[in-house]
């Protein structure tokens, strides 16, 4: 099992959704970066579950507790211990699901590669495990602090904001519950939502990325690509099925002579559709991708399934969960990021 | 710069387009293989240039020597060095793109973090390193023979296969030059390529890679799942801009209650939305993915771009180059994928 | 900055003497091993200040609390997330040495690479990480229990313990308080240790370690020999200066005649001078190892030193430091020795 | 079986020595370096067999070919493939070898590890492999020009070099073949070697490495101290049995008030019975270590061994085999003291 991401900043992780706490390590943050613990409180609270109404209404007042690696506020280069309880850890009824495999949950591949599952609500393999992301993505940003890092819930469903990123004002992503900046659709977007609650079904959705002030030079090919780093760490959050950057799928249905990405004199280029990287390199032009997201199989309706005996059972979802995901994704894919961004800055230091 | 992929079966790779050799060194590779060169062989040539009319005219025959790690024809568990000469590196002449930046290129940005590049044709960044990739894909495959693995053009540009997987016959793929298993969609396409490259152009296209008879358990989530392995071992191929698996960014506009993937009774699933893979790890069930590429950018037209110095020049594309990459690509898909099975398969081993 | 030491069976820690509490994670641990909770505060215990007069007298009651990993008392092949609590971290005066840089010690070093160094009593340089490294030796020997890892004080300043380890019996090492199975010698050692201590002096001394019943090809040759993993695990415990297996730095003087280790027709060995590893890889014969840990640079008598701007200043020791380390190391060299021993056990499944 | 030695300067390496050729693959390495290939090769002919009449006889005239990374006599940042014949391959007899199991050799461990062992001179075992060590060395001397790395002959069996380093000339090392500084020393040490090779019996020795103009701030603690890593590179090199820096296993004997290593005001210290290292980063001050060889296992003598069927067989060495290696070990120690300083060089880079 790899409980660790990143080469020199590195996260290495631990926790389940109903043990005492999760948390990780830190460790290739630099030493002497003051650290502005409300931000990093502030992109915990983005994520947390409870935070709307067309979220799930769990609460968890997720509070991170550092305990080394940082002194007199901040960091000495030493690893940073962290950990989160689980406050909300309540001793619900799970026989529902104890001997059941829940329909496109890791609970049969587990059972099958560990000869065993954690059934208290997912275990390892629960979301909550990402809000150890955030609190060091929430570092990580705070290292490249000139970096932009922009996400926002670009569909939810067949709904699309259509609109280009450069038209976008991303001040207003966190105006609205579902993080998306641009008001109308937004509205649209909760909408939506609120529907699919009502009939006890979830739905998916896409969440777009855009960075700027990314210096040229980040990115390590062959096989360290920057975007090939990109999605390694968005295919690890729960639910994600596909990732682009740049042109994307669209770029393969393009012609050389309207994809390519004409220079400018001063080095920049006209169309980016190259998505800010070439050769795997950052060229210092925007880099933005775009994270699909399946719907949560947790659904509030029955469905069939089977027991660890091969049993048809009939299920039901109970509890309290996301009727559709991205919104609270928002802040785990700009984590991710900023730790990618991270990382391969100090690996280009070696470079010089 | 990283030039090593996987964590127990690891390829090591160097070359540049224009040196003597290109090679690599395969660590991790069990004991006791009987290999069959001519498999190798076979790989090479499917990956060469020159194969058809519809793509590039080079000459390469590709021709790979082994040095180390083979004793009467079996792999003894040590480091199998091997090298793949440059016969084709004619000192032609490069003078019309040595100090000039190519557009959708990476000679902008490998000038910019390495302080020189290697006009050569590309140097590092060129595609041939891929033959590299497909050597050790070749062993790769050997080691697991059992599972299938079937890469095939599923587009080129608009032009779409419609078909789903399962209608199709993999042992067609290669009785055409566009290596896309229904005769008549691939003669549409090699027609669209034709009509390309006679407008000096180029053009995009996608890859399905559908691989069969995946043992349960194989991935290391949380941070090594296995889509996230096969993603970023895709994107590190030249010109992919994206990647999805399962339902994809399809998936992301369904609703919970139409993309959930049930349980038949033998623990097999009925839609496979999943795409073989639940929590990271496989379950079983065929494992499909797809894989976006741009269009090259050496085009066979004329366009503006700068050169070293900022100045606006015009370059227009020389050489042999491909009009539509995918074609050749789809074995190099399948050595990716083969490397990442294999990894994850020594990896399962150290939980039993 | 590395905190994480193994491979498979990997050990990332984080910590200071005087933060709010050290710990670890250990990721690679198989599913489904009945942990012995006793055994690890065992453990600890040997580890831990103040368990006789002659180490130092600082109480710490060292607790483990694990957070994850554990389900119903069995391993669950999730990362193992624990902590210790600093109990005793009282905000004691160190004015003393808060600008000054202790002869033999760390904060030179640290304060020159890092910018700074934590003065409460060490930092991360503290010998109190160790106690991390205890908890996870000691469910590695839970992992691996049919192998039999015995260390032991084989010598205090020039007093040696000069019976061959053959003729020791080592459930008698825990049966005086420094640690060596010879009541006798041992009586010396401690009279001897007092008798520095008295002189608020320190003093050197090495431990030997015994493994047996180690199964034939453990190792990774080249790079990673066996022995040349046990002396990069020892070489990390404070204090350490020398490393020797076998007939270690003796070998040296021999001629080949005399050193061969010849076979018994049963393919044991008979002089076992290669001290139970040959290429890298353990024949299966006891490996043995001798480790030279230099004397406790923190004296109580006084002694000259410089302060950061330069200053000659006087400094004496304060506080409750030990006279001599190694009784309290011996579980430490243990405990490495066990997270090696799994490490390669883990890795060798993936040649079968 | 790991091939790869250090973290951001690597050299993964392949090779048998009975193979077409031995080689690797330095990754890592700074681009824009001007290479002086005969100091390449000068270091390959201190290593290579044949060079004195107390050495093997064996002729091999070790020429590297590069085959990547370097462009117009610089390196160019990208991996610098490598590979050096395998001139002197005569298909000779080793039938008197191929099912014994010689004595203090890796045949047993291999065969029982791999399920097979390639019999033809020691395969992936031998000593030729270091040649490929040498050739990453040489490339990192020259990565770092301003540390000088002096290592030496400093016994040979009993007879030591009992002077201090302080009191050597170090250019005169390469003026006698034990490569012993001292003339005096040197002739009776090659006595010593010339009288143990007339009685077909072969000798221990030790090597003394000392490094000078060291920066302060080399070493990445807890896990990848300075001197651990030193240690773990020179455990590597065949019949290593010890290590130990600063005062060493001496320093074991001491009290803390004579080992002490007290400082001059510059921040310089008086003794350096540290040995240039403290809390695992460089101090500035000379590094020193010393490396324990055990006598070489072939002898031209007749010794009884077992075959693989545990029948008790007569061996005698024949070929051509040192009587004593630590002379060609010389340049392999600094080979890789040099690599392991490369690479903290460059990790180094990233605190900053």
């Amino acid at each position: 099992m790899s409980n660790t991401i990143g080469k020199l900043f590195q996260l290495t992780s631990f926790g389940e959704s109903h043990g005492k706490a999760i948390g990780g390590i830190i460790t290739g943050c630099p030493a002497g970066i003051t650290l502005d613990f409300d931000k990093i409180q502030y992109e915990l609270d983005r994520r947390k579950p409870g935070q709307s109404n067309i979220v799930t209404q769990r609460k968890e007042d997720d509070e991170v507790e550092f305990l080394s690696g940082i002194f007199e506020g901040k960091t000495t280069g030493m690893p940073i211990g962290f950990q989160i309880e689980n406050q909300n850890q309540k001793s619900k009824d799970y026989s529902h699901i104890k001997d059941v495999y829940r329909p496109s949950h890791a609970d049969f591949t587990y059972d099958k590669k560990y000869g065993h599952r954690d059934y208290r609500g997912g275990g390892r393999t629960s979301a909550r495990e990402t809000a150890n992301w955030v609190v060091a993505g929430a570092i990580a940003k705070q290292i490249i602090p000139e970096i932009e890092i922009n996400a926002y819930v670009s569909s939810v469903g067949d709904l699309f904001l259509e609109k280009p990123y450069q038209a976008l004002d991303f001040s207003k992503t966190d105006q609205n519950v579902v993080r998306c900046p641009d008001e109308e659709v937004a509205e649209q977007m909760i909408q939506k939502i609120k529907d699919t609650r009502k009939q006890g079904d979830t739905i998916g959705g896409t969440i777009t990325c855009v960075i700027k002030n990314v210096p040229v030079g980040l990115g390590e090919p062959i096989f360290d690509k920057l975007h090939a780093r990109l999605a390694f760490a968005m295919m690890s959050i729960n639910a994600v099925k596909g990732f682009e950057y740049g042109s994307g799928f669209c770029g393969a249905k393009m012609n050389g002579s309207e994809h390519n990405d004409l220079f400018n004199e001063d080095g920049s280029t006209k169309s980016n559709l190259s998505g800010g990287i070439q050769g795997g390199i950052s060229n210092g032009m925007d880099i933005y991708f775009r994270v699909a997201f399946k719907p949560v199989a947790t659904l509030m309706q029955t469905q069939p399934t089977i027991d660890k005996d091969g049993n048809v059972v009939e299920m039901q979802g109970k509890g309290r969960h996301d009727a559709c995901v991205v919104p609270r994704a928002v802040p785990i894919v700009e984590a991710l990021a900023a730790m990618v961004l991270v990382d391969f800055s100090l690996l280009n230091k070696t470079h010089s």
